[in-house]
């Protein structure tokens, strides 16, 4: 058959929804016939099982399901074919959403509201407004861009931090090793939104978190991870929280998911649990555009949003 | 002296910082020196005493401390003089903060959240995206506009509900008595941001709570209040929470204020309470704005955001 076969490969949840829209247009297989099946020419995958792409004779590209290809770099035998991670304006928005919610959650002061409530204590804080803070966001990519323009309008000043220089508009950039201190110094509320390669991994250690402002008394820093829990280090942020280098934190993602229940980020008062949910792979949005690019590709065209092997992501 | 005083006539908080910065540039009492006193020619005032303007013979204009103006519509004894009130940017800003916080903590779950976090459960609920969310703004004015444009930002849909007809782009406008229940039956989120006059005291009551949207099973329509507790019943509202015509609500102003302790609301696990601080007048940024107005007036312009008597806002 002239398409080829899409082999879905898929560990930690079930594929089904996936399995059913990408059967629409062609035929999928969850597991290859053997280790150099001929019939494969795509792979969609999360977390797929090492080696299972190593050999496949007519593999032309690999489709992850989800932004970040973390997931898929773990596997030694990955094939050198092109990599094509998930840009979508559903996951974006979704990814908008959460950082938005977190940082007015914190700029709002929601946790003091919240004991005042259960104390039944009517009492007004004071309240900054957002043109005196800053957010930082690290990983200025499609979704660090579009959390940092709703940001600003809403008034809050924005910095960004990526590997390389990329300007954006009523944005303060930085980039670079070079570039890190400057950008945290000058941050309030740090949004992660980082992929996680060996240049990023643990990189959100206490070391990095004493260089967040810090002003006057009222306010802490806040941090708000919602990229890779491995970007992180656990015990450095709960080290930060206890001795009042932040304020807050909001986390999406942990060193070890699911959170062990003998994490003390469950009970900590200053920390916001969510269980890695802040912009999921939804596949009615997602599938449809990946059989997209597939015809495409095979009518000649070049792949979208391929990920640059050197770099990780 | 040719410019006159001003008559800064506060209750319920102290005006100390209001007196310090209107005195910059002009001469301010917080008493007239008589029931006739012909010196004062503007007053600037927040609930004040009433009778205290009825026979100032030089009384030009009033300027209200905050956009509503029902305040000192309770004095048996207002001059005809023109009454001003709040417009800034400043005070906007705090809004749609307050709004789009709100909508955004209902919308991506955060109570459900919460509860999860204290039992250490790692579980992610389905998450429905903005664009299948229709939040419904009561009072399409200053306040209500900004907030319809930074929801739209976040890919909601929004439906707006005003006295008279005045579209608004991407918004589904409904105006009047005949406009009030299409408006609500296209709802899921509805907020409240009227101005508390003759004509809409009591406006959110149990009654009109049951036209809101209520779709399959997983949501249910959601209250914010951020307008005038005199707009709402409290009993229907904790009527609708209970019976499910509600899922939860948000309020931040009640019918009496200090909410009293022995409100059910404060301890009801579908309220959240905030006490009247969505957006509070600021003197740095709304006095410096009244001088100019007095001193333009003076000059011979027209004075801006005059209220309409009739309509009472
Ligand atoms: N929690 C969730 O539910 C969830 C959902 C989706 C995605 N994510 C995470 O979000 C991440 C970002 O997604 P995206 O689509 O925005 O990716 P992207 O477009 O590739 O953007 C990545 C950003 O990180 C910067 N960066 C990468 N390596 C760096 C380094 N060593 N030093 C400094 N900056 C570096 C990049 O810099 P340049 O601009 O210079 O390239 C870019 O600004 C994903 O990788 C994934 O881990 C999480
Ligand atoms: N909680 C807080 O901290 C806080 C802070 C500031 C203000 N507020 C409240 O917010 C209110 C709104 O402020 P704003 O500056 O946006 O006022 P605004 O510009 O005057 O807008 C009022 C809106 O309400 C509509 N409206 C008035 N009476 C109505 C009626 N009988 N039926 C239907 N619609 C009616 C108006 O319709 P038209 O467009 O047809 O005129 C307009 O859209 C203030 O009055 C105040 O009570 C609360």
């Amino acid at each position: 058959m002239d398409k080829g076969r899409i082999l879905l490969s898929v560990t930690g949840f079930n594929p089904q929804h996936w399995y059913e829209l990408l059967s629409e247009q062609r035929e999928v297989v969850l597991k290859p016939d053997s280790a150099t099946d001929p019939t494969i020419t795509y792979a969609v995958v999360w977390k797929q099982p090492p080696n299972i792409l190593a050999k496949l004779p007519n593999l032309r590209a690999i489709f992850s399901i989800g932004a970040g290809v973390d997931h898929l770099f773990n596997d030694p035998g990955l094939p050198d074919v092109p990599i094509v991670r998930v840009v979508a304006e559903n996951l974006t928005r979704h990814m908008t959403e959460y950082v938005v919610w977190r940082v007015l959650d914190h700029h709002r002061q929601g946790a003091l509201y919240r004991a005042q409530q259960q104390n039944k204590l009517w009492q007004e804080p004071s309240q900054r407004p957002a043109e005196d803070i800053a957010v930082g966001i690290m990983g200025l990519g499609q979704l660090g861009r579009a959390a940092a323009e709703a940001l600003l309008g809403l008034g809050f000043r924005v910095n960004g931090w990526g590997r390389t220089d990329r300007p954006m508009e009523g944005v303060t950039t930085y980039h670079g090793d070079e570039g890190l201190v400057p950008f945290l110094n000058a941050t309030d509320i740090l949004v992660v939104l980082l992929p996680h390669t060996p240049a990023t991994e643990g990189i959100i250690n206490y070391d990095l978190l004493r260089h967040l402002r810090r002003r006057n008394g009222l306010d802490g820093a806040v941090l708000i991870n919602a990229g890779r829990g491995k970007l992180q280090k656990d015990a450095d942020i709960l080290r930060a929280l206890d001795d009042g280098t932040l304020k807050e934190a909001s986390l999406d993602v942990f060193e070890v998911e699911p959170l062990p229940k003998t994490s003390p980020m469950w009970s900590h008062p200053k920390v916001f649990v969510t269980p890695h949910a802040a912009a999921s792979s939804d596949p009615e949005h997602l599938a449809p555009p990946m059989l997209k690019q597939m015809d495409a590709f095979e009518r000649g065209e070049k792949l979208e949003y391929v990920v640059n092997r050197a770099a990780g992501y």
